[in-house]
C-alpha cells in the first residue's frame, strides 16, 4: 500500500488500515515547524477522503512526541503573516467572514481542525515530551495513551502567549473546567500519573508497550466495523458535546440512523441474526452531512 | 392509588409518590419494541402532568434491564417509516420544520426526550444487561445505580449503526469526551466496575440491594421538598449544561427564583426560621417556562 | 499599597499582587447580605480594571466560609425588588432586553458574573461552612481548595428554592452532569472528602495550611507571567467550554495569539531563548474583546 511522503512526517498504512503518523524531526525533539503544520493539515485532510485508512495513530520519532513550536528557527511564534499586520479589530472582521480560508489564522488550529474533521478514530501515543502545540494537538485526537516517559505541558503562559489550537474547546470537555484552568494557569509539566489522574490520558504504558497498545486499540475500534457508522458516531459525539439541547442530537441521530438503516445497518442486523461476521460496504467518505 | 396499565411496562406508585416503571418482557430480556417505545414515551409524558408522581425509578423485570432493540421481531432496526422513504436531504428539511411531530424520527430519541422533559427526578436501577437502547435510554435519566450483575454496552458499532436516543448529548456530559469516544468506538460490554470508574453509574449494589437503594435515593430527593422547585432545578441544570454563557443561566435563575419567592420559597424560609418541616403547595405541573 | 474598605469584606493586597478578599461577618458565620452582595460585585468589577491585582483568593473570617443568605435579617430570600412585582412573563421580557442593568435580577448571579468577568485567576479557600450562595459563589471561581473543616451544601431544595448564581452553568462543567443533579436533588452537606472525590475541590488541607496553600497557588499562577496572557487564557477556557464548535475557539485563539504576538509573546520568546526571566509589560486591562 502506498502512503504519501513528507519532509517532517513518516506515514505508514498497515494491512488493517491503521495509519501511523510519526512526527519525524528526532534531531529537534520533533519540534513543530510551519512545514510540519502544513503537512499535518494536508495529511489529515487527505485521510478524510481516503477510505483505505480506517484509523490513525500519531506518535513521535526518538525520545520526544513533540517539544512544541520550534522557537529558535521561526521568525514568528505562531506563523501569522506579520506583513498583513492587521489590528485585532480588522482580524476579527476577517475571521468572521472566512474562517477557514484566511491566511491569518492560528497555525495549531489549522492542524487540530483538520484532525477534528478527519472522520476516523485518532489515537495519540504520547511517547515523550509533549509541550505547547505538542500537547494541544493531542486534544483534538479522540483518545490519548502515554508512555511512562511522557511529559505533558500546557506551558504557553511561561512565554506570554495563550493555549491555542482550539484547545479551549477540547480541554474542559476532557478533564473538566477546574483542572483545565489550573493546568493552563500553572503551565507546569505534568507526569504521566498526573495526566492519568486528571483523565487527560486513558492509560499509561511502558515505553516499548506504548505503540503496540495504541495499534491494538485502533484495531479494536475498526475490526468488523462499518467505517460509515464510525464516521457518523464520531461526528455525533463531538457535535452533541457542543449542542445546546438534546433535540439537536435527536435530529442528527435520525439522519444518521436513516443513512445506516438503508446501508450497513441492514447487513449488521442480518449478520447478527445469522451469527456471522458482517461484511460492511459503507464508506466514510460518503457519509452525509448530519447538520 | 391508580396507575396506568401497559403491555410492556409495570407501573407502580407508592405512598411517597415514587413511581417504579419496570420494563416487563422478561421472557425476551425486556428487549425494546415499538410498543415499549410508545408506552415509555406516553408514560413519561403523563408523569410530567401528574403531580402525584414525585420521582421515577426505572428497572427491569427478571435478569435483564433491557437487552436492546428486539432485532428478531422488528422489520426495521429503529422503527423509521420505510414507506416514507425520504432521502437524507428531505429528512433534514422535515426535521428542521417540525422535530417533535415528525413520524420519521429515531425511536429511542422519542423516549429519551420524553424522559428529559418529565420534570421529575428519574433514577435508573440497572439490574442486568443494558445494551444498545437499553444503555442509551438510561443516559437521559438523572442518576444511574447498577447491580453487580449489570452489563452495559454501547454496542451500536457492531451492528453498523450509531448510538442514538440523543446519547451524544448526554454521554460526554456524564463521562467526559474521551471516555465517551472510547466506549462508543470499542462497543464493548462494560462491567459495573468499569461503569463506576468511568463515572457512568454513581454506585454499585448487590442485586437484592439495588431497587431498595434506588427507592431510598428517590425518597431522599423528594421528602420535604417542593416539587415545583425540584422541577425548576432539574430544568436549570440541563439547560445550564448546554448554554453558551453563564448569563443565560442567570436569566433563567432570576425567573425561577422569582417564581419560588412568591410561592414555596416563602414557606420554605418561614419553616426554616420556625424550625419545623415545610408544607409546600407548589406543583411541578405549574412551573413557568424558564426560556 | 492601598485597598478599598468595605463593611462586610476585608481586602488585602500583598507585594506579589495577590489580593485576599475575606468575607468578614464572623459573628454571623459570614452569612450573605445585600450589602455583601453589592460589595463583592463592586470589588470584582474593580479588580478587573486594577492592574496591580494579579490574582484573588477568597476566604472567610472565623469558623465559616459563608453560611448562605442571611435569612433572618432579609425581608426577601434573594433580594428581588418586590415592589416591582412583575409576573414571570414580564420579567422574562425585561431580562431579554437588559440583563445586566436590570434591578430585578438574582442577587447571587450579579456577584458570580462579576467574578466570571474579572480577568484574574480566582481561588476559593473554603475554610468552613459554605452553604447556599456560600457554595454557589465558589463555582464561578477558577479553583477551589477546602480545609478539613469545610462543609459544602447546595441546600436550596430544603427551602423550596433553586440553585442560583448561574451555578447551573458552572457545576455540571466542574463535576459532570450526574453528580451535579444528585447533589442538587439531595441538598445535603458534603464533607471535604466527598467534595474531593466528586472533583468539586482540587485539594483538602489542614485548617492552618489552607490559606498558605491558596496563596502559594496564586503565586505559582502569576510569578513571571503576563497578566494580559493570563486574562486571555481565562476568557478562552470559559468561552471554549460554552461554544458549539471548535472553530469558534479557533477564531478567538487567532485574535488572542495575534495580540500576544505583538506584545508579551515577543518578550516571552526572547527571554526563553536568552534563558532569562521575562519582563512582561502587557496589562490585563488592555486585552481586546475576543468575541
Amino acid at each position: 500500500m502506498s502512503a504519501p511522503t513528507y519532509d517532517t512526517l513518516l506515514v505508514e498504512l498497515d494491512a488493517d488500515g491503521i495509519e501511523t503518523i510519526t512526527l519525524d524531526r528526532p534531531e529537534a525533539m520533533n519540534s513543530f515547524t510551519l512545514v510540519m503544520a502544513r503537512e499535518l493539515e494536508a495529511e489529515f485532510r487527505r485521510v478524510r477522503t481516503d477510505d483505505d485508512v480506517r484509523a490513525v495513530v500519531v506518535t513521535g520519532s526518538g525520545r520526544a512526541f513533540c517539544a512544541g513550536m520550534n522557537l529558535s528557527a521561526e521568525g514568528n511564534v505562531f506563523g501569522l503573516d506579520e506583513d498583513a499586520a492587521p489590528t485585532v479589530e480588522a482580524l476579527r472582521e476577517h475571521l468572521t467572514e472566512e474562517p477557514y480560508q484566511s491566511g491569518v489564522r492560528d497555525t495549531g488550529g489549522k492542524v487540530t481542525l483538520a484532525i477534528h474533521e478527519c472522520d476516523k478514530p485518532v489515537i495519540a501515543a504520547i511517547n515523550g515530551a509533549a509541550v505547547g502545540i505538542g500537547a494541544t494537538m493531542t486534544l483534538a485526537m479522540d483518545v490519548r495513551l502515554a508512555s511512562t516517559k511522557a511529559r505533558i505541558g500546557f506551558v504557553f503562559g511561561r512565554l506570554g502567549i495563550v493555549p491555542e489550537a482550539a484547545s479551549s474547546w477540547f480541554l474542559p470537555r476532557i478533564v473538566g473546567l477546574q483542572t483545565a484552568l489550573e493546568w493552563v494557569y500553572a503551565a507546569d509539566i505534568l507526569t504521566p500519573e498526573e495526566a492519568l489522574e486528571g483523565r487527560l490520558v486513558r492509560s499509561v504504558h511502558e515505553p516499548d508497550d506504548l505503540l503496540p497498545a495504541a495499534l491494538e486499540l485502533a484495531r479494536r475500534f475498526t475490526a468488523n466495523r462499518s467505517p460509515a457508522a464510525l464516521a457518523m458516531a464520531r461526528r455525533l459525539l463531538y457535535a452533541g458535546s457542543g449542542s445546546a439541547h438534546p433535540v439537536e442530537a435527536h435530529r442528527r441521530d435520525t439522519l444518521a440512523m436513516w443513512h445506516a438503516s438503508i446501508g450497513d445497518g441492514k447487513e449488521g442486523v442480518r449478520a447478527f441474526l445469522d451469527k456471522r461476521a458482517p461484511e460492511f460496504t459503507g464508506r466514510a467518505s460518503e457519509v452525509p452531512d448530519l447538520g
